[in-house]
């Protein structure tokens, strides 16, 4: 029997993105379910994931696997003949581990205060995110009037260059339609 | 040549108790180096740990690997003759992933907030606290006058099961005097 994979997501999800960058790398077919989340959660999201209710969920042959970096390493862990994704050796493994696990709340903490905080408290998140030099958002960019790019120029050479992989161009919405949706441009 | 672990950690901290759990699990001899992270944290945790700055460290073979979740799983990779401590079954690894990160979240999130906060505040952690029943704290049921076994007596259970082996009940201080330390009583 062939698996079955669905991905309940949301296009401007930097956490769905993780997993679609995941599933392309490994060349998965998958049925792409889009969430509506500004208005009302699908009942198979909530039945999927009741803790968090939260996407991206992988559904795989009808079970589900939530929380991305959870998904990025079952991927890595059931398609284990093909493009891995973590290092075979534990202590790359761990170090691996370790700065997913910093990006993740630098996104999750720092990315959401530069969005809806402004004056002192924006200002006080925009150095903390320079400070960590780890991801580069067009929209947290614009938003906090600075450059990523100026402050960390191997970072922006380091994400041209996995822009270069289809796998990651391909899975990702362009950066401009994703700063009008999080402004309410669009 | 034998391997050379060293544990950096704080004796009443749930995540280096979790390493110590491990650590006891695969029966691997170690240095332990308790830090007073009340007074001025060592040049060694500074230099192996320069990102976070925080315990647990674990230094194996003089390579350092930090986070708690992200040590344990490096345990389990590293000792992977003895005591299996996630399952081998990817599906199964995922969902004690997920509820490893649950967990974590949870002590990290509410027990600080219970444990820092007062009157409506603390109120609404405690409540957000029950309902995630997912640990049993003598300090936070302390400070926050409320009986996790009264709540969710199952959880109760699988802790006394769990502190029926060794590696759990001699790796942990004793919970009065967790207490005291929390509340600057000693």
């Amino acid at each position: 029997m062939a698996d079955e994979v669905i991905l309940l997501d949301f296009w401007p999800s930097v956490f769905g993105m993780r997993v679609r960058i995941a599933l392309a790398e490994k060349g998965i077919e998958y049925e792409y379910r889009g969430e509506d989340l500004w208005n009302k959660k699908s009942s198979l999201l909530l039945e999927m994931n009741p803790v968090h209710k939260k996407i991206p969920v992988l559904i795989h042959n009808g079970k589900p696997v939530c929380e991305s970096l959870v998904i990025v390493e079952y991927i890595d862990e059931v398609w284990n003949d093909r493009a891995p994704l973590l290092p075979s050796n534990p202590y790359h493994k761990a170090q691996a581990r370790f700065w997913a696990d910093y990006v993740h709340k630098m996104v999750n903490d720092l990315g959401r205060k530069i969005q809806w905080s402004r004056g002192e408290k924006q200002e006080a998140a925009k150095k903390e995110f320079i400070e960590c030099l780890k991801v580069w958002f067009y929209t947290y960019e614009t938003v906090g009037n600075f450059s990523v790019e100026a402050e960390c120029p191997k970072l922006i050479a380091w994400a041209k260059r996995c822009f270069e992989k289809e796998s990651v161009s391909k899975s990702l919405p362009d950066q401009h339609k994703v700063y009008n949706f999080a402004m309410g441009l669009s």
